[in-house]
Order: C-alpha cells, then sequence, then structure tokens
C-alpha cells in the first residue's frame, strides 16, 4: 500500500484510483462506479446507459476514464453519446458503435491487453446484428479478436455448412439467434469448442420477444451454455473469460 | 331417403347406422358418437380413451363398428384393450399398436379406403415414438401409405442430410420432435411440399414438456403449420386430408 | 453448370443470379438473400420490413429482384414503399397493398406460376382484414387464386352457415379468427378439406393479443393445422404449398 | 330474539340452530360452518370434501343438518360418503351423485324451496359430465328444475343446431365446455336469456386443464359470464340465484 | 315476410332494415352489421371503435341506425365522435360519455324499451370509473335504470357497510374491482342476488393490468359470476338479460 | 475465544458446539448445519424435511441440538418424526404437531426465550390450518405467545367484524388466506399494526394453488408484507423479530 | 360527539374535518377521500397520482389538507405539481422530490408525529433509487428517521460488507433490489432485525420488470417479506408501522 | 478408410465400430447411438435413461460400449442399472452414482482421456447435491478432475467467504443453486475465471421448481452463463469442453 500511496504522492497515480485500489469502487455523484470489477473479475464494467440521464452517463463514464482508463458504455442514444464527447477531456478517444448502441472511451497511452486466442460471433440473420455487436465490442475491449459469419440461418442450411471450417477454428463461440432459436443447436453440433447462445428478441406472436429462442436454447439437445435474451455484453464477456483462460494457457500464465 | 329406410326394412343396413346417417350422430349410453364425422369430414372420429372407463370406450368402439364398420381409438390402456376385446362380435379384428397407444377394430368386409399419396413421418429420437406412432395409425385407417424416417436429430446434421432423397419423395411430411424442436424447419428447408410439425412433450425445466417445441415451432423461419403438443392423431389427420386431396386430384375425381 | 455460365457470358442471366443459382443466396449490403427458397422451397422468400430501414428494405427487394425477377415485401411501411418505388428500375411495377402492408414488385416479363386448385380465405370480422389481406398476397405471388368469404364471426352461426356451399368448392381454406377463436373450429366441421387457422391479434385482457384464438385453435375438438397469432404469411404460403400440389396432380407432374 | 329463545326453551328450536341464527355461524370441530349463509346469501353453504378428512366431512354434514335441515357436500370419496352414511341419525336420507361426487343429506320434514323458473344444462361432450352434474345437485337443493342438453360440441354444428327451441326454453343456461370452449358462444349466439360458461380441464398440451376454455369464454364475442374451471357448484348457484328472482317476479314476492 | 316486403314498399320499412330482418345483418364497405343481434339476442350490437379507422366507425354507426334505429359506440376517441356526429342525418341525437368513452346514437322517434328491473354498479375507486361508465351505458341502451355506489374499497371496511342497504335493494349488481379484486366478494356476501363481477385493469407490478383481481374473482369463496378484465360492455349486457328476465316475469310476459 | 476454548477443556461446552460458535456452522454428514443463524440472525435454522431421507433429518437434528441445545424441523413425515424419536438422547424431549407437520426437539435444560410482545395469527378457513400451526411452532420457539383467531373468511364479514378488538389487541399479526386472498387486507384496515400476509395453495383452476391469492396480497390497497405462498415458517418468523423488536423496547434491551 | 360538533361550531374544527372524524371518509368531487385512514391505519392515505387527472390530483390534495392537514402524493407528474401548487391556500408547503415522483403539503401548523426508531434504506444501484425514494418519503411524514445505504450490489461483496454496521445499527431495514434481486437476502443473513424486501423493475428478457426479483424474494433461505415490484410506498409504510410500535414500546405508550 | 476395412477384416475394429465411424451413427433397436458424438463434439453422448424402459437402456448402452468402449447413462433407476449390468459382457465395470443417478459403463482397457485443467463444483445446499454428482460424473468421464465446495449458500456469507482461496484456483466453475439463485452471484463476483451457472428446482410457491433460480441466473448484475434447470450433464459438459481447451492451450496441442 505504501508504494500506492507514494505514487499518488508523486502523481504516477491520481487519488481517485488510489482510492479505487484501495476501497475497489470509486464514489461519483451518480452511483458507485465498480472500478475493481476489471482486475477482480476481468471482465471491464459495463455502464448500462439505458435508464440513466445523459448527463449521468457522462460521469459514470469519467470515474471509470479515471480510474481504469478506459469506459465501456452499452445501449447509448445519441444523446449520450454527445454528452459523454462533450465532456472528456483531451486526447480521450470516443468510439460509438452504431448497430451495437456501443461506446468505448480510452484515455491517451491506455492500451487493451492481448489475448492470443480467437471467438466467432455467428448470427441467423439481420434482427441479430445489434447484439453480435455489443458481444463484439465487449471483446474487443478485453483484447480478443473477433470473427464474424453472418446471417447463415437454419432455414437453409447450405449457408452454416459452408461455414463449417471457419467454425472450426475458433476457440470458443458465440451463437446469437432470435425466431425459433435453432442455430447454436445446430452449429453445437459441428464443432468441438464451447458454445455460448445468445437468444435475440426478434420474432412475434407466441414465443415472440426472445421467449421461444431462450427456451430453445435451454432445451437443446447437445451442449450449450446460454445467456439472457440480447445479452450480447453478457455473452461477449463470458467467451472472453475462456478465451483468456485459453490464452493464458498457452502462454503458462496460469 | 326412402331407399335408406327400404334397407333397413330389408336389414341390408341396421337401424342404428340409419339414425346415424339421418341424424349425423349416434346415441349411446357412453354419448353420442358422432358416426357422421367420417363422411362429413372425411376424418375417422378417433375415441379419446384417455378419461374415459373400459366399458365407456368399449361402448363406443361398439357403436363406432355398428355404424361405419370400423373403430378407432387412441391413448388406451391394457384395460380399454381387453374390455374392446371382449365385448365385440365375431368377425371383427382388433388391432392394438402398444407405442401409439391405438387399437383399430374393422369389422369383416370393412375395407379401408385406398389413397394414392405418400406421407413420411419424420422423428428426432426415441421419444418422439408414440406421437409418430398415433400419426401412422390414423393415416393408416384414412388409407394413406407411410413411409418412416427415424431418429435424425439435428445435433448431429448428417443423419437428416443422409435421408434428404427420402424427404423430397413425400407427399406431405409429418415432422416430430420434443426438446427445442429444431428439425421441422431443418426439414422443412429441404423440401418442396407441405410440412405439418408436432412438438413432443419431452424436455424438462424451462420450457419442457413441449413448450419449448411449440414455441420454436410456431415461430420457425421457414413455412410449416403446428398442431397442438403430442397431436399425433391431429397431425396424421390432416396429413391425410391433404394426401387424399392430392389423391383425388392425380384420379381426377375433384 | 457450364450451361448457367455460358449464359452469363452471353448475358442471359445476371452474375448475381448466376452466383445464386450455384451458392443458393446472394449476398448484399443489407444481408444474405435467400433467393434460393423459392426453387428450393417452393415458397417466395419473404421479406420482413418490420425492423429494417427503408434504405436496407430497398436493398433486399433490388437482390430479389435481380435474382429471382419479383420481390414480396411483407409489414411495409409507406417509407419502405416510397424507398423500394424510388430506386427500383423501370420497366419494375410495384404494388401495395394497404390493408395488409404487402408489397409486391416485379420485373417486366416476369410472370407467376399458375397453379390450378383453389384457396378460400375466411375471416370473422374486420379485426382480421389485415392478416387475410398478408395471406391472400403470398397466395397470389405462389399463383394460386383466392376466394374471401368474410365477417362470418360464430356469434352468429347463420352467417357462416349461409357460406356452407361456397366453403365446401375450395381445395384448402385458411381461416382467420380472433377473440375466442372459434370460427376455424366451426369451418372445419362443415367441409372435407384441409383447414390452415390463423389465431389474430385482437382481444383484450386475458387471453387477449391473440392468445386465446392461439390456445383454442390448439385444442379445437376438429382437425386443424395452426399457424402463429397474425401469421397471414405463414399460412398463405403453407396453403399455397397445398395448392400446389394438388393442381400438379391436377396435371399430372408429380 | 325472544321468540327464538322461547322456541329453544319449549324444544322446538335446537340450541345449535339458536346460535347460528343469532351470531349467523355455527361453531365444530372441523371449523365454523357459515349456517347463515343460506338466509343471508340464497345459496347452501356447499362443504368442499376435496382435503378434508372424511370424519371432519361427517362433523360438519352434522353441523349442516342440525342448523339448516340438510347438507350439500362436493367432491366427495367414497370414504366421505360412508363417513356421513354412518354418522347421521335416523331419518336423514342420504343422496349421493357420483358422476359429480355430491351428497346431499337431508333430515326428516325438511323441504326444498319451489322455484317456478327453468334452468338448462349444456355439455359439449363425456369429459363435461361431472360439472354439470354438480351444477344439477345445487339447483336441486334450491329447488330448480333442470333439464340437460348433452354432447352437442360445436365440431358438429347439427347437433346444437337442433336443440334450439329446448335451449331458447330456458330462462337461464349454464353451458360447459372443454378444449377449446367455443359451445358457451355458439349457444349464447342462438338465445335471448342469460348464459353462464363454465370452462371444463379437459384438453392437453397448450391451453389444456381447461386454460384455453376459461380464454375462450372470456375473449367471446357474444355476451356470457364465467365462473372458474370446472366450478359447477358456482355455476349452479349463480344460475339458481337469477332462476330465484325470476320465479319471486312471477309470483310478485319481490 | 309478405308483410315486411309489403312494409318495404309503402316505405314504412327501409330496404336495409327489411334486408337485415331477412337475413340477420347487413352488409357495409367497413364490414357486416349483426343488426339482428339485437332481436335475436336481446342485446345491442356494440361498435367497438378501438381498432377501427373514424370513418369505418362512422360507416358502422350509419349500419346500426338505418337498421335498428339507434347505435351504440364503445372506446371511442375524440376522432370517433366526431366522425359519426359529422356523418349522422338530422334529427339524429349523439350522447357522448368522456369517461365510459361510448357513443350513443339514436333517429327520432326511436325509443329505447323499458324494463322493471333495478341493476347497481359498484366500485371500489376512482379507476373502476370508466368501466362502471361502459357498463352503465349499455343498460341505459337496454331500458334498464341503474343505481351507482361509488368508492367503496374494502381497505376501509365502513364506507360498503354503510351501503348494505343501498346494495339489497338491487335486482342484480355489477361490482368492478381493480388491484386485489375483494370488493365483489365482500358485496356477494352481503346480498342474496346475482351478482356480476369485472375485473379492473388497475394496479402494478405481479398481478397487475387486472391479473390478480381476475384470478381473485375467479377463486371467490362466495358465488360471483366473472366477465373479463374491463369489459364493462359485457356485464352491462348481462345483467340487462337478467333484469329484463325479471321485468318480463313481473309483468308476466315470459 | 480462550473462554470458549478453557469451557471445552472442562467438558461445559462440547467440541460441535465449540467448532460451530468459531466457524458459525456444523459440518455433519447429512450437510452443513448453520447453527450460528439463531444468535448472527436471531431466528432459529429450521429444519427443511420434505426433500430429505429420515436418517437424514435426525442427524441434522442431532447437529442442531448439539450446537444449539433445540431443534425445530418443518413439513416432518411419520418417518421422519420416528427416526428423530429413535435416534436422540435421553431427556430430550420431541413435541410433533400433526397439523403443522412440525417437530421441536429440545435437551433438558434448554430453556426458550421469553418476548413480551403478542403475535396474533388470523385464518379464512380450515384450509389454512396448516400453515397456521407452521407460523405457531416458529414462534413458540422464539419464545412469542400467538393467539389464535380462525374460520373468519370475507364471505360473511360478520365473522371477522366480531374479532376486531382481539385483532387490534395483538403487537403484530400473521393473517393467512388462500382461494382469493382478500382477508388481509379486511384485517389490515382494522388495525394500526403490521400484518403480515400468507398466501395459502388452495383454490383451484386459474389462480389455484395459491396463486390469485398471493398476486392479491401484492396489489393489497392497504399496507401489507407477503411471504411466499404457504411460508408458514418465514412469515412466523418475521412476525417473531418484529415482537422481539418491540419487547427489547419495552424492557430497554435496544 | 357533542364535543366534536360543539368544536365545528365555534370554528376550531372545519365540517369537512368533522364528518371526516365522524365518517371516516370524506367525499369530494373526485372519489371519496379515505381520511381517517391515517387514525383507524396508522398510515397517511397516499394519493396515487399515476391514471389520474391533474385537476383531481389537486381536488384531492385539497380534501387531504383539509381533513388531515397534510397530504402525501406519490408518482406525481410535473403537470401534478404545478395543478397542486396553483391551488393550495397560502401556507401550505409543498415539498416535490422528483427522484422519488413524491409530493407533501403540509398546512401551517401541521406536524409531523416523532417516531424513536430507526429505519434503514439499502439499495444494490442507481436503478433502485426511485423506489428508495418513494419509501423515504412515506418514512419522513409518518415522522420515521431514515439512513440510506446506497449501491452495495451482490456483484461485489466488499461494498455491502463495508456497511455491515451500519446495517445491524437500524431498528428495522428496506432491501430494495432489481435484477436478480439477492442483495435482500445477503443484508437478511447480517443482521438480526427484520428486513422487508422490495424488488424494482430493472432487468430485461426473462424475469425483466422486476419478475425475478420478485420471485428470488419469495424463495429466500433467510427470513423476509416482501411487497410488490416498485412499491416503494408500501414498503415504507410497512417499516414506518414496525418503528412506531418499536417507538411506543420504548416510551411505554402501548 | 481402406485402413478401416482391413482393421474389420483382421478383426481389430468390430463391424458395429467400422459402421459408426463411417456413417457418425450406430442404429439398434432401441434407436440410432450418435456414437459419433464423442469424436466430433468431444462430449460424450449421455444416454438418457428417463422415460425409456430399461431393456431399452441396456441396448444403447451396449451400441456405446460396442462403438466408443464405454457409456454413460444419466437419470437411471435401479430396474436401469440391473438391467445393463445383467447384459454388459465381462469385463465390462458398471460404476453407479446413487445419488447423481449416473451409471458409467466400461469395457476393459478402454481408458479415459487425461484433461490438465479443473473444474470445482460448488453448492448452496443438499438440495442441490444430485445436480451437482450428475456434473461431476461427466467431468469425470471426460477426463477432468473436480472439486467440490458444498452448503456454501448466501444465507450465511461466512461460509461461501471461507472458501474463497478454493473457488478462485479452478480453471472454471460450476455452481449450482436453488430457491433464489444468488450463489453463482456472489461466486462470480469472487473469481476472475468463467463461470457456469445451474438452477436447480427446489423452492416452492412462487418461482419454485427452479423458476426464481433460473430466472435470478439470467438476470445477474456479473458475467454467468446458464444451463436449464437441474442440467448437471449440460453444465458439467460445458465446464469439460472449457477446461479441455484450457489443457490443449497448455500442451500446445491447438
Amino acid at each position: 500500500m505504501r508504494e500506492l500511496l507514494e505514487a499518488v504522492a508523486t502523481g504516477e497515480v491520481s487519488p481517485a484510483e488510489a482510492e479505487t485500489q484501495l476501497r475497489g469502487y470509486a464514489t461519483t455523484d451518480a452511483g458507485r462506479f465498480d472500478a475493481g470489477r476489471e482486475t477482480r473479475r476481468g471482465v471491464p464494467e459495463g455502464i448500462l446507459a439505458a435508464g440513466k440521464s445523459p448527463s449521468a452517463v457522462a460521469t459514470l463514464t469519467q470515474a471509470a476514464l479515471e480510474t481504469t482508463g478506459h469506459a465501456l458504455v452499452t445501449r447509448v442514444s445519441e444523446a449520450d453519446v454527445t454528452a459523454v464527447t462533450d465532456e472528456v477531456a483531451d486526447g480521450v478517444t470516443v468510439a460509438h458503435d452504431e448497430r451495437g448502441r456501443t461506446l468505448v472511451a480510452r484515455c491517451r497511452g491506455d492500451e487493451r491487453p492481448t489475448v492470443d486466442a480467437e471467438v466467432t460471433i455467428v448470427t441467423g440473420g439481420t434482427a441479430d446484428a445489434a447484439v453480435a455487436a455489443e458481444a463484439e465490442t465487449v471483446l474487443s475491449v478485453m483484447g480478443v479478436d473477433t470473427t464474424r459469419v453472418d446471417d447463415v440461418g437454419v432455414a437453409h442450411l447450405g449457408r452454416v455448412l459452408d461455414e463449417t471450417e471457419e467454425l472450426r477454428a475458433a476457440d470458443v463461440l458465440v451463437v446469437a439467434a432470435g425466431r425459433e432459436g435453432a442455430l447454436p443447436t445446430v452449429v453445437a453440433g459441428l464443432v468441438d469448442t464451447p458454445v455460448i447462445g445468445v437468444p435475440v428478441s426478434s420474432g412475434y406472436g407466441h414465443g415472440g420477444d426472445g421467449d421461444a429462442a431462450l427456451a430453445g436454447l435451454l432445451q437443446s439437445c447437445t451442449v450449450l451454455s446460454v445467456v439472457n435474451i440480447d445479452a450480447g455484453f453478457v455473452a461477449g464477456a463470458q467467451a472472453g473469460l475462456v478465451a483468456r483462460a485459453v490464452s493464458d494457457a498457452r502462454h503458462g500464465s496460469t
């Protein structure tokens, strides 16, 4: 702890980051930011913008930048992006993915980690794009390279069979699927690596809004694990944890 | 009507059958038997044994035999089979399918119709066998020949792809599937003929007892029509109506 | 394959259509268009506009036109119609059905097939009109002539009984019904041909939004197959597959 | 009150009945019996045997007999019937309806009231028989004559149309229906009198156990009121209240 | 029938009304209007404005006026009221109840029937007002006088006990209740006449939107019949049928 | 800690109790027994017998006796009672409540605490008796005296109003109610003390098994807190915590 | 009563307040205001603004002010606040809490009671703030001081463990939690005082809108009582009743 | 392929195994056994005994032994174990786990693979034991060593905090939890490795049978993936796939 306090004294470490390292979280006007999650849990603490005001989003983004050097915000509106962009200091880059509704801010010099393992993200159709993009962003922040295999819904098996080699090349797969949710089962039947299924809130009538897809993934005849409907962030982060474990094993660090 | 009454007078037609032809249904101690359904609707009136006493089942079977020359009973217990066998007249044959829990009784000389069209019944696994057998029996009573393609669940796509030619040869398909219910969607993606999906009450936990399968079939990205969970009788009869329409068209009768 | 490539060389076939014939689908900016579905499956690949931007709808419509000569778009908004109309080439006709919210575009010279079998579409009340119109459009694209029997809800049996002859004339029926969903059961009790029921999302309170109608159709005491709530496209396409099978049988082509 | 106490003194009224008249309920070892319900509410307090031990049923039956002169017990087992029969005093008649699982006990000299209005009970099939019998018993205890119209399910409209005159003759109708629950709507469309629908717990799969029927009755396009699934007692009692109001009006007593 | 046609010839009866009397319904651009319902069923055919365009509402209102002399429209918007008011002929009065969202139009000289029986409508709180008003309007059209007992929710029993005399004076009661839906049970425990409960879509969280109230009414320990959530029209009409039966009995007409 | 270890050395405290005091739980063959819960949480750790073998129940009972001097077991079968009785040491008393299916074992000399506050347990009918008895037992173990007010269901308001004084005398009330669950709302409207509602799994059809009661309690128009269906243990323990807080305040100990 | 009427005569008591004291409620144009609830029940009658017009809210606020000296309004919009502020008499203070959407109005000289017991309100994250604020306001009106422990969600146990002393200091706790609703269980495991859990309507997909949190609280392995989703008012009022009981016991008043 | 056929010729490989290697599955009287799953998918094809007859289980076990050298059967009854034991050849070992209801049969000389990665299985209480045992067995067959951390439910946080080091030592964790399902969230907050949550069908009333636990896991504020209720097999197999990926990376094989 002495080291840390000396670093504060010399200005190498900001007081906010020091408090966070000591207590595990930062207290801001907009709530406590669990900055310690990243070291404790290995997953960036995502800031869920939905249900918060743009100014609260900007405040929490600041807290994340000050304590961890970067920030990941999900389900952002245009107003959130503007509020964050207006408020961040010079030298902070802000990347906004419209489709996935994510925003990543990063202080100058902050580097994302490097993970030597590959995650492939698979979608059945255009309705799955936003969920896949959210997963892609969290994986990118975790330092994992991703490949995309899109529009391979099972109504035409040729599309997914054409990609068998690509699917088998991944260390872990995230497969998003709405409607009847059959794609993750079909994909998991083709590979010998872990598959994480994400039900997507497409569909209509009975079983719509992702309910049929969730139930179908939970009932899959093959081996899958599942996250909640539209939970691209969770699926991406879980895939990232697996990828990092593989990468660490490759490099002998665990 | 005169002709009918004269036939009664001469004993060619039993009074019970005559009343049925005139009113459209027969009245028995165990309830009214809708004997006219077969001519009016083209589907044999199935007697659902579940929830009835064996003696009520036997009485209704008698009513069916007297008015239509044959009887189809579904969801039979051993006791039902015994009760029916004990009570039917000489010369009546009784066929009991244990797996599908059906019973077909037929008077001597009663002939099943001949339908020139083929129905293929497809199952994903052993849990679908009872439902498939029920469909097979009703189709047999309607005079339709059936082919079976079994155990081709989508967890291993090779099994269903190996049967593509067989699947394409049918005029109409009945596809039963439990768990996540993906098979009917995959099959319907391989053929250009009508597919009728039957969700099966397998599975466990969330979406178990056929709920996930039903929702998945209703949400299918391809074109399917669906019947209720475990409704082998309804799926078979609907496939039989389509087959008969095709057969009649082949032979110019409609 | 040589023939096809020569046809590309001479310009008889566009490269896009050739790729589609070879791979079974076309890749566009807005997603893969399953152009092969129509030959493989016998059902036009409907483009579901709901949830897509007007420009994505226009791009996919273009892909459909280039690869199959026509396009069927469902659940269109006014903006979708404008975007498609603005972008299609000269000589493409665009037909928009407001009630059914469908759009059909067709290249000059593209002819719809001719199916010699009749589908009758039956509705219980005005709330069923949009669903019926969607079914009617897909059947029209498949080349099937349709008859409409409207506003014959069972609260007044006289209305449906008056149409018995009309109902019996069809080769296959699509019956739409909201609220308690009793109409398909009553209609199926009057005819000896296949009936496909469509629950409609009318109603309110417990069982509203089509839930009671769906459950009622699945529990029907007569023989019916069912599609999801408001699934006019699926019901129409399934009826079209049956009609085509009957037509082919009439003309000896299968 | 003096009159009552004098009647107790002279033995015309038992102390138990006097306490009941004063407090409105009787206290027994097996619980308080709401003996006052019949005068206060016009409906016999039914003793629900299900979930009680045979001896508790017998004790409550005794309490009912002592305070009101008769007892109505529903959902009885064979053991309940034996327990009651063994324990009642000489001169008490015990009538047990096996199908409806009801028991009515009556002291010598106790007379059921006379209601001059008719209730018709309608069923769709044999599965509705127990519910109809329960309604019939409660109406009988209330002094109302009932007519039965059975097995007129809508899969064959002829059956119910044949009974139109009978249906129109009633002052109020109780219509029981399982599966899709369409019968009460069809019946209510034929008459101009109040119809009370009872969903029955038949059916299977989605919407089974009376769920589809309940939802269908609540969504009916015509005018109906509804009771819970299998609530033959409630439907009968409500019909009885209407019948009594009509009877009283006929005889000028209200 | 001759009489009717002669009345058409002399102009006493319009052709539209004559067709309606003969066929039982009128055909308009906006759908078939079941004008015969009122004579056949004793209940005015309500026009449900929700989900229809103002011009369709006006057209159906016209059809109702021409065939029955009056029209009852429920769930009207301001635009519907304007459209109807603009289009009706001179001499037609239009009454709009804002709270109940109903509209009643009546031709000059058209008289509502007179029913000699009283219905009391009871509410628990202000959230029940719209439902009660809808019931009141349909009863008024049926010629039944209504009394209102408002804001007597069971959280304060004194309020409802103070009204006991009023409640007992009615021939039949409609009791509306949202949230936990306890009021109809409490009221039914105080009177000896039929009670019809209407669950109201108030409440929040688990069991909100009337679900708890509906379930509570169906489970009531006392005798009640129930209509769907917010079904003021149905409750009012059912109460009206009972009231008319009582009135007819009072005046010896049945 | 030294004191404790010395007490172990001298035999005043058993090693098992010492370990429990140090670690907060005891480890047995049948699982870890959270013996510390009582001191940490103020609530006896109930042993839920349902789903455990009689011998496992006996083992855990032993662990509880050794570490806390007494044991409370809920949902016991006859076999559980026998197993416990056979195994406990001399001097341990075993009290079994058949109705509540509870068992309380107590070492000689172990005294239950004394709480100076009163809890009244209220039930609507006989179906609530088991739940009330379970609550009563846990309160007794916590040292709280309870009063019972039984069979005061709201179908007859007189019963509950007669008990108003009794209800107002309590410091806190537990009110159990099945079917429509109206009783806790009515009781809470009569008193100015905390009311804890317990929904009971009585009822049938829609909303049966306690679902309607739970939803009704959560929607109550008055102020209540609620526990899960049939959770007599939880309701009793929560009431006991309130009672103890009141008692401590009375005696100045907090 | 004479005293009260004399006070009216001398003007000490307004006629409205007198009527309220005599009847227990006040009748206004906007409904009956249960002014007596506060004395009868010990809980301020909250006026739920949601679903009422601003002018109705203002009228009921007036009724509350005139009969009880203060008013508590929940779920207010900006328009409600304006309407109330415009209409209240001089000397009435109006306090509006934006986050909790509550409004408290108080006549000059009206004093809130003093309760000598402490309630701690605990939240898991920012989504719980509105619910906590609503609870805080009702407790403030009841005269109870509250402490807040915020943002201690269980994903990082350190946050809640750091607050253990604070949590143990309270007499009763209100714990709000959305998503998986684990916080109240964890908190209740740390204290020996009553905990009231409030599920919050955060979350998404399966179990969203508070459904998972509610189910989780009802299933808690520890002792909790629960209120409906987002029911901050009810949780606060129930905690207030417990606090007042403790305070009264401390000061010997009960 | 030649090599394989020569091996068949020389008897090194049985014809059954050869067919399986060529087609990917074996056909038996009791259904097709997907023997290729293990090589294709890396997960042993589990035979689900539930719903199959003992003799069918024995037949499928034989097929598995002949084609893969070992067999894993889940949800076995005593009768299944007897049937398998009676039928297997000499030299086959049969291991039966009563708690997890699994059976593993292995031919002499068949070796399980070795995976150099550790999976820790965590349970909240004794109700989770069967699920944990099922996961343990599948992991054992996959060659993965497992550690157990049992009875650490969150009602007493000390239990789980005491095990933090143990939890952090694993490469991947399977956490089973019933009731409110809070344990996987708490565990995942303590480690930086992948956590797979298994909801367990304990609990009662609302959210019982694992529903609350499933919803809670899907809503978790931390990063988790989930399997269906009681799906110990799936959770174990998914953890095994992750462990094998890590092991392969450690040893450079991928």
